[in-house]
């Protein structure tokens, strides 16, 4: 496996598995003369951290950033950013008798057979955890973005769809929702789901505003492509999309095009990408998160001889992972932005 | 720009304008000793070729390609691969109108703010034209991808869907659907659109079949990952799913997870990737088509200068770019299985 | 094979065979609004040229190249830069009895052990024809460096070595000696091996004035390190050394060091190159350039089923390659340049 | 900076400064199922370590490995793994009164106008400590490397040179030298330099036996190509040769060509490549190795603000650098090579 790692310029290379020692990241490429401190990213952290809020998992967990090298004097100096987040001393006991079981809808069945060996504990690389050290890069990422905001939001919950967008808000609830008249209900699919010893899915929208114009390498690299990948890799990511996105397919073009005037776009069905380049516009992108694969209520699956058992994913585990997925989503836009506008600097 | 690269091992690197000499790609990294000929090529770019049905522009090229290098008696022989298309000499007298004028739903704004200047000539680089290339490398992969078959239909038309799915039907109507039924209908919206001087957008589903398990290389290079930026990078794609795709927001975890018993897997949600890595199930991907930008319908826009003015994009153009997406979608998906099947080589 | 591709942001892929249709080179990278012309180009490939003089090989090609993309209007466009070179239609009678024989020297053998086939037409990808294509992208490179001039001359061919460095002097004579003085031996040396069925070797200087300060990434991707890469890349190349280079071996820190004072280096053992990264002085290059491999005299081999046999390699052939490499030698270290220049301004 | 990564598949990303809170390198790349122990790396370790011998800097680190993710109950997992070596509590006092003057033969200059700023805490990530990194990665290389011996010695210090070569020698002596005769006379070279405030140069010789044939990937990822890189990029080597190296300046084809006979090559002046692909002989490599740089005898200088001074570097320095970049240049050649050894399976 060569996957570990992330940009061109802006490079990232993560490490680290759930129940080993720590997890981390090294960014190389991250322009001399940054002003980073370890609080710039402990803040982001904190807001992925688990046990954070009663919608999330109720494990607690410090994920203190040790900062190891490539910052002096409180300035980046252009060589490789080392970051380390030590794993807590964790109890593994659970995993021990799901060792030989594969849970279902997780990677544990196709670590398997890639590797031809798997790290049971706790899902070892494949685990959420590993999110963390994009989490750390991306706070990096973030400081060289100036002028750049990044705002995601639960969008969806289960049934429950937020009507208004108030930025402001987000943080102030506990399922980071833009809409303060959606989050009791949202909510409420969490706690219900978690009731049934089941979990839920739902919809995160990201908005970036203050992007120059400029940004994405056509043909391959264009910027709504590398933001594809970006988010596709995180776990629990099914979907995405750009702008007007699926209801595209019912739209005439006449409806889609976004005309211009002497004061710009009109309209931004475009999601802020024209020909894999931003225009300047706000970028909207939305992901499709599924539910929580761990679930305590009793599954089908087979063991690692393939026989068929009955498995019950029993832990600490989020019901809904969209409040916990939103600082990681930005993280990678912030990542994937970073590199394009280092990129930029080289095309005129 | 340094984005015409694409691939890790089975690497491509594509060239060429719309109203350039030629267009073509040079593949590097393909194993020696493949079978790969002209006609396999040209066969592929015979399904992308305009002027091939009643619902696609009227524009007619032939479209040949030439080997230039890297195939020796038949086979290929581990050095770069180079195809390539001479274009015909087209009337650009109708784009000279369009000049200084930034057609809405294209890359015209975008690329002048980005490099400075703008090939006005049917779009240069940013024309769907540069899809021909992949089209030729796909088919390149394609041969490297021995048992593994991938088809794409059209799933949405409009406010057409189809409901069944018949592989066997999908070249035998001009729309590409593997719906026999839904057909005369699709064909219906896209005739309407261009009465009305207007487009059509809609969803093209791929399924890959005989995929091995274990393709993918996580956590960044995920199969699902690779496979959104490979799409992602069609110029009229606007939001990719794979398996239960944007459905999973209001599923439950216990209807989203794929139980497994002895025989394999119960369902396909996930779309035959775990945790980036293939299932060996049958991979299912939907993309979002949008509608043409080109539409002889008058839109408001704005000149190189800024000022406002109306414009009507006029020539050829297809009212639906649906049908002949889905070989380059197509193309598109092989390019990265190809490239996953050499690295997983290089795992155990 | 996935070797053709080189750079990072500069990127180039080349591709072709000695005795295919034609090679090539795809530029991706190269920054919008570079004057750019045909003639500058064919003016490098004029210089390694075969035929153009007495001391080179008597086959004669045009080597006329075609710009097939990336440049309007005189100008880049910021996107793929396609170059092509027709092969002319070649004798390669020559080559069918050498078939089955490996020629001692070449790359035969081990062509045939990497890929299981051989492309025997004049040595197919291996032969050094395809170092044209580096030439033409070279000369791409060396448009972006902009006040860079980088010279290289054979500083010894045979046992005859320059003793003075007169610039002007290298273009103003076959052997593309710097020494006005030593030519003559130097066309001494090449004769006397042709005349003996045989070959000889010798070294080139490159000297690169002009270039800023602070080129080269460490600590894997210095400017020696690359420059390095770039040049051992080169077929006939054997050795390569920076500034002091070998003499070192015996040299004491104090001799060795750099001093400094208020008006810069004292001396430049270093070759312009401290810490991977160019100080601004002159870098100062030399390269071990072998003996042709293909020569007339009888050699014993082996043919392809291992059995010894005696090979004669008729043909015309350069008897020194050194006053040929100097384009060559120029062109890759242009490449490397440029890439660097490039990543510079990613850096602050 | 982005040149801290190296590598293909089998991908290295170092990061860490010399007086940092630790060193480190992150391996992405390398297959599962490998037996690795921190024994392993310690090994290695321990023979770049300071303070190993009396010809050696008498300052004493432990080196510690500490493998924090990537090998799980003994074996690779395919995930990445990530080492760390943290670093001694240093006494930097002796740095603060070099802080404003640039040491002559380092990099202090270089770097400064590169990054705009400068660690000068004992050179920051330009110091030599920075190859402890390399030295724990390619100690996993190694074990990708089953049956290929990488051996490298003294072959000159000073002006002394090894006549011949007995590879077990090499650990049984301080100099590292393959001639046991050579071995008092060498180290009379070093203890001279440093009875004189001074230090010496001299020649590594490298070779590889056992190694597969086929190993490499023209045109420009050459075995040859990829090794000068990986050597050029170690600190203090100035210049490279393969084979005969600048020998064959003086060299007539005749002599040059390693003939071949049923047996196999008649002799190795190719130094075992061929075209850039491994012969199967030993490929037998030599390195110009410069006398460290930090010497005490006062020197001419400059300080930040450009005014001249003098300078004397004190502290405890290696006289001579050769036997401590002797398992530097082994870890480069073993990681170069275990890349080359995953890529060949992608060539057929």
């Amino acid at each position: 496996m060569s996957g570990s790692n992330f940009g061109n310029i802006f490079k990232i290379s993560t490490w680290g598995e759930s129940h080993g020692v720590a997890i981390g990241v090294v960014i190389d490429g991250c322009p001399a003369g940054i002003e980073v401190s370890g609080e710039d990213i402990q803040k982001e952290l904190d807001r992925r951290r688990p046990g954070q809020s009663k919608v999330t998992t109720s494990r607690g967990e410090d994920d203190k950033v040790e900062i190891l090298s490539g910052v002096f004097e409180g300035k980046t100096t252009g060589t490789p950013i080392s970051l380390m987040i030590r794993n807590k001393d964790s109890d593994s006991s659970k995993y021990k008798e799901l060792k030989n079981k594969f849970r279902p809808g997780h990677a544990d069945f196709t670590y398997m057979k890639k590797y031809g060996l798997r790290d049971h504990n706790g899902g070892g690389r494949s685990s959420g955890r590993e999110t963390a050290a994009r989490v750390a890069a991306g706070a990096v990422a973030r400081k060289v973005l100036k002028g750049v905001s990044i705002n995601a939001y639960a969008k969806q919950i289960g049934r429950i769809i937020a009507k208004k967008i108030d930025l402001k808000q987000i943080e102030k609830n506990d399922v980071r929702c833009a809409d303060k008249d959606a989050v009791k209900a949202m909510e409420g699919e969490i706690m219900n789901a978690r009731a049934d010893n089941d979990s839920v899915g739902g919809i995160v929208e990201i908005i970036i505003s203050g992007s120059p114009v400029g940004l994405g390498d056509p043909v391959f690299d264009k910027l709504d492509a590398d933001l594809a990948k970006a988010l596709m890799s995180i776990g629990a990511v099914k979907g995405i999309e750009m702008g007007a996105g699926f209801d595209v397919a019912c739209m005439r073009g006449s409806e889609d095009n976004d005309q211009i005037n002497a004061k710009g776009f009109v309209t931004n069905n475009s999601g802020g990408i024209l020909g894999g380049i931003s225009t300047g516009e706000d970028i909207i992108i939305r992901i499709a998160v599924k539910p929580t694969a761990s679930i305590a209520k009793e599954q089908n699956t087979i063991d690692v001889k393939g026989k068929g058992c009955k498995i019950k994913v029993e832990g600490r585990h989020d019901p809904c992972i969209v409040p916990r997925i939103i600082p990681v989503a930005e993280a990678m836009v912030a990542l994937v932005l970073a590199d394009k506008m280092l990129m930029q600097r080289c095309v005129k």
